[in-house]
């Protein structure tokens, strides 16, 4: 049996943006697993902006390299197994890369629990959900009546994490771009106001939406929005530095983040940088507070299923450019 | 009686850096308290960069302007008082600005104890030793063991906090300007390493006293030792945001800090920026123990006294240059 796979065949260079040119369909062989090894088919392969970011070279993980099966994690289903914890049928969250079969060493996968829609398992219950829910309540603390700020908040953390800064008591202001997802925070999603990075009155719009300022920013995208909401933070605000994906693709911006450190001190701020699995040992309590507000009906959990292993390439691509309303996957 | 003066004439502009001839000395009239004021006369006027951020605009503070006495904080003698709780001799700590003689409102002066030599009433026990204590323990939490780099390392809060930082285990490599100063710093004050950043070869100077990375930066100057020592951080490093003379004399930084938050993010990083007085309450132990590291030859108390209030202004323009070795003050 052959095994589809989506190739990196080079990296963008300098001030290039990704095209699906970077990208090619191969055809590989189906593995086998060896002991300890399992063999996985994809179901659902997530796209997150952290894939462009690690053509940047090495960061928490290992950068990737021109020919390198291009990297990412889905939501896979066992197929042969050669240790004892995991059985023909069961689920896993894997790093199995853009293809149709992975074989991967098995000590760190676990069985996931069989639930309808599966894709929660991906979004709301995978790295998406824990990462709004860790970010905004561990290194933000928001408190009732303070103002939360969501940069990306259309996107697959930001839809989530501003539901949560409701749900918390906190009035939440999403920054997404144009009219139309705006619209859809406010009517679908219960986001108190919004403002329009791409509008030319962006700075206004967010002063309109900010009369006490701001207490906790959930940056997804560091450059410019980031400058702007740190000269709107009040005193003993938080930063939550989740993402930046301003700086992933295109020109790197040659000048760096301004107003830090002055506003940092004059405010007393905290800028905090975290990621989702530092805080893997409160998982079960993330997760049971996530499904009691999905099951309450106080957490929607938007989802943007593309269809097709083949239009991996062009799904990350319309991503990057803000096409997605909350998690986007492609079913493989 | 006369009150002589400094008055700072015009601010400075734009690029401009401040020199003496943005002040003049002045001769005003000795005032008088009313009911719940006294009168003080300055024994010792404190000199800090921050004053010179106070000519940039409001910020934790009110703005300077033209024509304003020079804002400033003295250790002061009260001599004369229409309030209960001081009484004429007592010494205080107050914003009395660059003159002689200033009255104040009394209710938030408190009487200091008198000790010998007063001065450390206005350095280890005043703003800069407890700006050092509480930024290093309360924002940095240094572990034994691990490295503490500070910036500014031989100016008033520098040279405390490294000492600090040695007292509790960690190996501190401290950033001047100037193979002397370095040299002191190792020599006279236990720095286990320098790195000068007047040097053509600073990055690798840094590189070099940094076998193990950074676990706490304790930024006094921002800028682009900020960004060098950034991306030289370790996982779950702290930076601890104290100040930014880098951004506070001369051409404003049109670019901000790089690094920021991608470092921030990857590096899981925190950035937490405070004054002094956000731990207030926690001062009596912080003096305690700062008292007890003194008396048990742990900690040096680097003062550098300039003689007459007549030279206030050359003395902050010094200080701006870097040319002081611990807390610089005027004895007036």
């Amino acid at each position: 049996m052959t095994n589809r796979q989506i190739v990196l065949t080079r990296l963008p260079q300098g001030d290039d943006k990704l095209t699906v040119e970077h990208f090619t369909l191969a055809q590989g062989e189906r593995p086998s697993p060896r002991e300890g090894e399992v063999l996985l088919k994809a179901r659902y392969v997530s796209l997150d902006a952290a894939n462009r970011a690690w053509m940047q070279g090495a960061s928490y993980r290992a950068g990737l390299n021109p020919g390198d099966v291009m990297a990412g994690q889905a939501l896979a289903e066992v197929l042969e197994s050669r240790v004892a914890h995991l059985t023909a049928g069961d689920l896993v969250l894997a790093d199995t890369g853009w293809q149709d079969y992975a074989v991967l060493a098995a000590q760190d996968l676990r069985k996931l629990p069989k639930l309808v829609p599966e894709t929660y398992l991906l979004s709301v219950y995978g790295i998406a959900g824990l990462t709004a829910y860790f970010g905004l309540l561990e290194c933000g603390h928001p408190q009732p009546g303070e103002t939360v700020v969501v940069s990306a908040a259309a996107g697959s953390v930001g839809t989530l994490a501003g539901q949560i800064a409701k749900i918390r008591g906190a009035r939440v202001v999403g920054i997404a771009g144009g009219e139309e997802k705006g619209r859809w925070l406010l009517d679908e999603l219960g986001f108190d106001a919004v403002a329009d990075h791409k509008a030319a009155d962006f700075k206004q719009q967010l002063r309109n939406a900010l009369p006490h300022g701001i207490d906790v920013y959930f940056d997804n995208v560091g450059g410019s929005i980031l400058e702007a909401c740190l000269s709107r933070m009040n005193t003993f605000g938080r930063i939550i530095c989740c993402g930046a994906v301003s700086q992933y693709d295109g020109a790197p911006s040659l000048q760096g983040t301004r107003g830090v450190p002055v506003q940092v001190i004059i405010k007393r701020l905290t800028m905090r940088g975290f990621l989702v699995w530092d805080f893997a040992e409160q998982n079960e309590k993330a997760l049971a507070d996530l499904r009691t507000w999905i099951e309450d009906g106080r957490l929607k959990v938007p989802e943007d299923i593309v269809e097709g292993l083949q239009n991996l390439p062009r799904a990350l691509v319309g991503l990057l450019q803000g096409e997605n309303r909350g998690k986007r996957m492609v079913r493989v």
